[in-house]
């Protein structure tokens, strides 16, 4: 069988994952691991899942935990999410949250339902490199957003115009973002409102990190702070334009694909069509553990994995400025799992990882698949996620040494 | 927000299924429900999947059962599987294997494999309305599929070139059909082969159903005559253009959303990559609790399903001979869950669900969904899967009633 002529043209674009490949290295027990951006398993909440699942095999449950369910999503799931948005700054109803596998479904769902081929996405350099896989089935083309070189939206539309499409939405990872760890301030999320506005375009807020603040001051999600602008002539989440994704992978547990969509009720109704075509809906079963876990512990428990990572990030940090040669540079964030390594302009990530694991068996990510034009070949990102404080003095002991070898 | 603006082209084609919507109606107690092609979830083995979530988060498993896992799908379910396929015919190993969350999300997937916009895919009439639904939102063009009608490849292949594209897969739910209730027989499984030959075209052989025949003999899967044919010449499934979705949702359970595809290795590679980039993974513990369930009872409980749902089959054929009025006619399936009715050609099953609902409270699927080009008004789809005995005497008694009056 020839495959090749009855491939759809999009599956040009289809490219192995790195991080998903390396998550096999960490199989390897002498590998010292700061890839993959996975939570410490020890850290799950294995008890209290253990008792929602049995509770939702109990008699007069079971039926449903195990039968079909509505695409939408589980209703007591999607009310504690309406209730948990609300918290957050951004008043909604449950019409207002779908369910879906995972936060990396929904960056999948919203490149399907709004970019067609060569239509403009505009994104970070670096972004998650998640999202860019997600997109490209739909092949678009990526244009930088930086929301201080004050491009005008003309300039991003007339650019969009000659790849033969229009400038469909913004993505943006907000809090500790992936891969570089940082937070977009207040007024940049402002400015990128304003832009959003100004193109006519829809804004994807990937707020997966977002609970993991370890200090600083929370910066309102985009999402709330457009509610904001619309209070004050009567709108609500109605009448944004911002589409917030949120997941459980980071803080309850990645293993049951439970993440959601909360926006205006007209983008909820045609994902949630898609969904109905796509894979009828998540796991009944999962979404209500989830639904039980969350509603039981969610906020003393991710009080708990705060305290232990910010622990990690402060010993990496100590150990980076202790361990790293000259002409390094790095992130400092104030939440999630990453670290962002900015090494001499004449290194390359990915030849610096081939040697690592060779001679020093430290694991990290090259920073280059998370720049949509390739470029960025002389960073890494480092996860202190999952290393204990001996892992990582020596594991950043080693990488200092390897680079200064250099 | 002007959604309309940001919208993809693909986005005309997403509609609601019927079938989903009146699952909604399905909880009103007063309604008797022929919708649906859902198990009874009194079947369901409960306590054994109690005890495979037990075990899963057991000390020492918990970690991977709740952690992020390989796009593949869990190993000793892939294995499971393998020696499975190799049961019915289909020799293969486990890099033969993809886990899906059902086989909803498989025909999604090989739809985005396969379809660029206006490429063919052919299609029984009628054929099931959740593949439409799947490989709608790739902008297909849909041709009839009837091994009978002698058409050759070259006429089917002009007809494609016509529509901007060429015929990439024949699609057919092979075993006690959904929506007819038929099954494929061997001959004209054998057509469709040669035909996909002539064509350079792939299969996609939809078994939902398979593992429900309750008398007659079985066929063999395409994949399994496929692999048949090329062994002959020191073949195997590595030269085959059959690609086979199965599903546990009929067997085990659907509300745990597992489900795989059979396929030579080259096909399994790209939607490793496509669902890496899709949603990372099927969740990890739903894996965990079927792999176990399955190798624990699957053959002893999938012949108990058989056994209730052979009963059902045989009470609800006998009804329909008694209650139905001349100018009816309806399939008499070997096994699965459906029984397929034609009314007589002045009848819509539109209209006539809109009157039963009203004024007999019988619910059923209209027909005219599962037909490419809207044929098919004058067809309706029951389910015997959910209805007791009792149930199925009343219920077609009230339908045999409304048609006799129309």
């Amino acid at each position: 069988m020839q495959w090749e002529q009855v491939l759809a043209p999009r599956m040009g674009r289809m490219k192995a994952s790195e991080i998903r490949e390396l998550l096999k290295l960490l199989d390897q027990p002498d590998i010292i691991s700061f890839a993959g951006g996975i939570p410490d398993p020890a850290l799950f909440p294995v008890a209290a899942f253990q008792g929602a699942l049995t509770a939702a095999l109990a008699p007069g449950k079971a039926d449903a935990a195990l039968q079909y369910s509505v695409s939408e999503g589980y209703l007591p799931l999607r009310q504690w999410l309406a209730a948990h948005m609300t918290g957050l700054g951004i008043p909604c109803g449950v019409d207002n949250i779908l369910i879906t596998s995972g936060s990396q479904q929904a960056l999948d769902y919203l490149g399907k339902l709004m970019i067609g081929t060569g239509d403009t996405v505009l994104v970070n350099w670096p972004t998650y490199m998640g999202a860019l896989g997600a997109f490209n089935a739909y092949e678009p083309v990526y244009d930088r957003l930086d929301p201080r070189d004050n491009r005008g939206a003309a300039e991003y539309t007339a650019k969009a115009a000659e790849a033969g499409g229009r400038v469909k939405f913004a993505y943006l990872s907000v809090d500790f973002a992936n891969p570089t760890g940082e937070t977009i301030p207040r007024a940049d999320r402002e400015r990128v409102l304003d832009l959003a506005d100004d193109l006519g375009a829809a804004i994807v807020e990937d707020a997966a990190y977002q609970a993991l603040r370890f200090d600083g001051e929370a910066v309102p999600p985009i999402l709330a702070l457009e509610i904001a602008r619309k209070a004050k002539t009567g709108g609500s989440i109605e009448d944004c334009r911002t589409i917030y994704c949120g997941s459980f992978s980071k803080t309850l547990a990645p293993g049951l694909r439970v993440g959601w969509v909360c926006a205006a009720s007209p983008v909820i109704g045609r994902l949630v069509l898609m969904k109905q075509a796509a894979d009828l809906h998540s796991s009944t079963l999962n979404q209500m553990a989830i639904a039980d876990v969350a509603a039981n512990l969610f906020e003393s428990h991710v009080a708990g994995l705060r305290e232990v990572y910010k622990a990690r990030r402060d010993h990496m940090l100590a150990a980076l400025s202790r361990e790293m040669p000259k002409g390094v540079s790095w992130t400092r964030p104030e939440g999630g799992m990453f670290v962002w390594i900015t090494l001499p302009e004449t290194m390359d990530g990915a030849a610096l990882l081939a040697r690592s694991l060779e001679t020093e068996r430290v694991a990290f990510v090259p920073g280059r698949a998370f720049f949509a034009d390739g470029s960025g070949g002389n960073t890494i990102r480092l996860s202190f996620s999952r290393a204990d404080e001996a892992a990582i003095d020596e594991g950043i002991r080693r990488l200092g040494r390897l680079i200064a070898a250099d």
